[in-house]
């Protein structure tokens, strides 16, 4: 693609000094110009009779709109006049606009009249940009019209956009079968379109000062896409990019902190249910085995431990400083471990921002920074980390060990997934509570968890995202490596902050999210149950080898709800071909259905189910199995749980492993069989259809992402 | 309305004289003119000279449009011109017309050119009718063009529709808000499209021959609806209605059935494992008081209860007989039955139409009906009713009494809903088999459980409604009085049959189950899970007697969380008043929010939660609670749960009630804490904050449904 940057700079540099926030119609069209986005053939006229020769150079129909610095909503002024067809209509089209233009508002600047050539046809689209206060610059794509504006169809990426993300944008809205061609219209020309997307994302990404733009509409027809309206608005005022570390300078940081050598408890108390306490208690009967330190202004030992006045007399290196002092006295103790090289500070005191101690918080933040101290917190519950056995916390001990990283931005989550995760016996490599994130952030932790050997899948709880920008270029990386979730709360608080352009009025703050969390390959959780339903099954299941799912049931009605729950996970249910049927049928009753779902029926023993999953399993074009069982008294609840872990025992010893996973019908005893299933790799749920396969549903959905698919 | 039907009549016999399977243009229009349909202005043209004639009387622009009985698809057989703004130009085109039509059907029919008064403006809806299979008479609405039928924004009511129908189906589409005028448009004529719908409506349910209708598009203004094109189908050949018993038999039947004085076990047996044996089990060890005779070819005496040879043999009255032999010697028993004329048979054996025996269950159906027997089954599990302790079953026996009613078409879900209700420990009146329903189904149940002053709530389970229409006049009555919750299966395998018309290629099979249920005041369970979740909560929840809810809420994480749940169920968080919000804020600390929710802060005593929940109890403003309790050792789960519940009871005891739900933030303790609020009245669920305001959702939809809100 061209790109004139010269052209464009001089042009805002005029518009700036002129003390304007918008572009007019042909400065519009010459920044388009410089960036090769398509416009139609125009000219401004000076006068009536300029306006009829223009508009027969170009040939008809033309549309004739005014073009005035001080008027920005040229219809509603009465400045716009379409479907003009002869030199005479142009001429009396001129001034009528002039007419209109002066009765809207009398004192305004008045640059002409901009004579258009009128575009036809194709489907009308809308293509703009927004930059959004966590996110920056965003492209946005949409179809025109009003009722793609009630519907509020509209996609958004990062900006800058590949071409690859260009063109998903023009699957990612619900009407994309509209730009295919239905009822005979001609699909329109993809290429043309998602260069015309990427063009807009390079031009507000190299000039960070289009706070907004508008191509709307564009016509997109089978073989162009040209833009007939340009709307850029501009904001001179930048505000300073937000500070950060080189990764490198994270990762070693992060280490430091979560896999400490040693750690302080400043605020170490022998007094039962002291925070200081309870950390010191958590620590030692967590297991840790490196040193700890015990901080005290008075005492000499603390729980058996020698207790210092401060960090800074301790005699060796320490990682980790876990904070259990009042709020007013952290930003002295602070000093002093910054003094003493500490890599963290684990901030659990509350009393800063939160309760609008803004200060207070931005003078931690400085230290930190002065000191190179990354700071976690304030205002949080500490985290755990279970392959160094150490719970840097004042809540209860954890210690079954795993594969599942945990956060959250909100202590009372952090509780449900500590509460959660001992009741299912969910295995978490770590839990961490980021609170008021002064510092640390999600980013932070997906940067430590990428080159983690003892995580596996990554899920996050959060309300804002501090730097959205910097969570998706690192989520879009480590995504690729490990499933990244993320229950996005505050998501039905859909933004409805003034904006001055269309594609800012449609943007709703959780569509952004929600389309950048998909860009950057991370797997949005809908709701708590659900992030940590895939926290604990994704990790276990192997990623499938492709897209065909086969489901084997007992129950017919299970069979059918779970068809439901695969269509609504996006999930393929494979076409039975026919050898495969006959070989299924071979193991069921005649009147059993093949096909898929496969049908084995209620009244069937163990090895019913065993030869009909070990089919499925060493079948070459079946990719993953859902199971249906149904309790009866031929097949008891745990003898089938047993037999299917035989079966993929079997089956993993010759080299065979594909994703299972299993709902479970029956009276109580199927709930211990669900946690075996479950502890032998087989995610189960008891009394549900729709949450195993929506496990299932979230390891594809990884798996696509991460480009395995 | 005026309605013309003997001019309908007459058309209809004509069209059916003639052999034709559809209504030329003419007599739609005629058909339409008879039931108050608005139509253009137009008539038919048989030479150029007349249609120019025609064109001129009625005003410019028309469209002229060939009329033949073999073309069905004018458009495609370049029969349509649309735009026509003079004598000339209608001349022409009728020649136009006329030599496309032979082209595309050389031996077509050709009755003329109908030239119509062109309607412009407005809003282009689509109107139109399909025939169910299981719900019979449909009316349609959606929006016209192209893109919604990309987007399949449609809605469905049963016909006749009345006024309030047809206005609810105006608000019942996605765009709804292009009907109310968006960018400075006009709203559409909201009576004359409801009236427009509704003659529609009525037109199909008088003439069941009408089998299809399209009205498309209709043209919406601000002052009239005006169909520009009318498509009729027809279909003369009428299945038989279904028979359906008077309600009060129905009721006198399943009243015997469910509290039978005598029950007889066919098939009863000593034998561990058979079924018959299981069913004598259960049906002593669950307590039922009532007379048990096993029947049985030789035994004399079984599990210590006289035993006879046949039914016949019994000296007392039977009510119910429990069938647990093979399927081929049902059909004898049953006649024996008939002849002893018991109320009910609960068909247990499996064998009939799931493997293919059509025939043998055609003969039961066929008993059944000429004994005046009612059947349940065959191909189930039996059935609980606990009010009566009886288990006629031969599954594990269940016996927490309560006042939820719940009904599975398969096996499978029964037994599912079994593990469920004795894990939750949910109080049932009771749980019933439907399978093969070849006779009772899901509205012989409601009957029943309409009347039944044991039951509080009905869930169902089911794959499809053997006769829709049956059941949504039923639901539409019941859910007024009791909560009805339908988990429809087979929700995504949408229709996908062939239809002539646009309002049945539109007609997604379960977009139709969505729109009766919701009109029959059903409220849909969107998987198993919740069908189990509002089984146990709705009951228990007192009926709102307002929208306006407020959250309480430690945790400010849950808060948020339970927020964008509201907004998911549609539930409306009250706007906080200030004399209210200063009412709260005395109780929380000054860092807490007030407004809604209102967060108290984690670290408060467990006085800070019941001090805000009696003010949000006692406050008239406010109609329902959702409380977020977050764990901590201030306020442990048990403490919370206790304190809740005392609030609760305070407040009864002044005789004031509100729906409450609970979210609860913490470590394995929270569970035992939402069993516990559960059983006082609180639905509460532990680690998740979407559950809770579902049930309450549930509540609320019901409320709005039977008009109580």
């Amino acid at each position: 693609m061209s790109k004139d940057k010269t052209k464009v700079r001089q042009l805002l540099d005029a518009v700036r000094a002129s003390g304007r926030t918008s572009l007019t119609a042909p400065e519009g069209k010459q920044v388009c110009d410089a960036y090769g986005i398509a416009v139609p053939g125009e000219g401004v006229a000076k006068s009536a009779a300029e306006a009829g020769k223009l508009a027969s150079a170009m040939g008809y129909p033309v549309v004739l709109k005014i073009v005035s610095p001080d008027i920005l909503h040229k219809t509603e002024a009465g400045g716009v006049i379409v479907g003009v067809t002869s030199a005479d209509e142009a001429t009396k089209a001129y001034d009528t606009i002039l007419v209109n233009a002066k009765k809207y508002k009398a004192d305004a600047k008045i640059d002409g009249v901009q004579v258009q050539q009128m575009l036809k046809g194709g489907q009308e689209v809308i293509v703009g940009a927004v930059t959004d206060g966590s996110f920056g610059k965003l492209v946005a794509f949409g179809l025109g019209g009003v009722l793609v504006e009630v519907l509020k169809d509209i996609t958004f990426r990062l900006a800058p956009a590949t071409k690859a993300d260009a063109l998903s944008m023009l699957d990612g809205i619900q009407a994309a079968e509209m730009l295919r061609g239905v009822r005979g219209g001609d699909a329109v020309d993809r290429d043309a379109l998602a260069n015309l997307i990427v063009g807009v994302s390079e031009l507000v990404s190299d000039f960070p000062e289009i706070s907004e733009m508008d191509l709307n509409p564009v016509f997109a027809t089978k073989d162009s896409a040209i833009a007939a309206d340009v709307r850029i608005v501009v904001d001179f005022a930048q505000k300073a990019p937000r500070y950060r570390p080189p990764e490198a300078e994270v990762v070693k940081s992060m280490n430091r902190i979560m896999q400490p050598k040693a750690v302080a408890v400043i605020g170490a108390s022998d007094e039962a249910g002291k925070i200081g306490n309870s950390v010191m208690k958590n620590l030692i009967n967590g297991g840790y085995k490196g040193q700890i330190y015990p901080i005290h202004p008075k005492a000499a030992e603390i729980m058996g431990y020698k207790a210092f006045k401060s960090v800074k007399d301790v005699p060796g290196e320490i990682d980790t400083a876990v904070f259990a002092i009042p709020a007013k006295l952290v930003a002295g103790a602070l000093v002093e471990c910054g003094e003493k090289k500490i890599a963290g500070a684990v901030l659990i005191p509350s009393g800063f921002a939160e309760t609008g101690n803004h200060e207070g918080q931005a003078e931690l933040v400085e230290i930190g920074r002065k000191y190179n101290i990354r700071l976690m917190g304030p205002n949080i519950y500490g985290f755990y980390y279970t392959p160094a056995n150490l719970c840097a916390t004042f809540c209860t001990a954890y210690d079954v060990k795993g594969s599942a990283a945990l956060s959250s931005q909100s202590g009372g989550i952090g509780m449900a997934i500590i509460g959660f995760s001992r009741s299912a016996k969910m295995g978490v490599s770590a839990i961490v509570g980021l609170g008021n994130k002064s510092d640390i952030d999600e980013d932070d932790l997906l940067l430590f968890f990428e080159q983690d050997p003892n995580t596996k899948v990554i899920a996050q709880h959060c309300e804002d995202l501090k730097d959205g920008r910097a969570f998706a270029e690192v989520a879009k990386r480590v995504s690729k490596k490990k499933p990244v979730i993320m229950l996005k709360a505050g998501r039905t608080a859909a933004g409805a902050k003034a904006a001055s352009s269309h594609t800012g009025a449609l943007a709703g703050n959780d569509k952004i999210y929600d389309d950048v969390l998909r860009q950057s390959g991370v797997i949005r959780a809908r709701s708590l149950r659900d992030l940590l339903d895939f926290a604990r099954g994704v990790p276990i299941l192997p990623t499938p080898k492709g897209e065909n799912i086969v489901i084997i049931t007992g129950a017919g009605g299970s069979g059918v709800l779970l068809s439901d729950a695969c269509v609504d996970q996006g999930l393929k249910l494979m076409p039975m071909p026919a050898d495969l049927d006959a070989a299924f049928r071979k193991f069921i009753p005649p009147f059993g259905a093949a096909g898929n779902p496969v049908d084995i029926t209620g009244g069937e023993p163990p090895q019913t189910y065993k030869n009909t999953v070990l089919l499925g399993l060493s079948d070459p074009r079946i990719h993953a199995l859902i199971l249906g069982y149904w309790h009866t008294i031929v097949t008891p609840p745990m003898v089938f749980a047993k037999i299917m872990v035989e079966a993929r025992e079997e089956m993993l010893a010759k080299g065979i492993e594909k994703p299972m996973v299993a709902s479970l019908a029956g009276d109580v005893q199927v709930e211990e069989a669900a946690q075996y299933l479950y502890e032998h790799g087989i995610p189960a749920y008891a009394y549900s259809t729709e949450i195993p396969v929506a496990v299932l549903g979230a390891k594809y959905q990884w798996a696509r992402g991460a480009g395995l698919l």
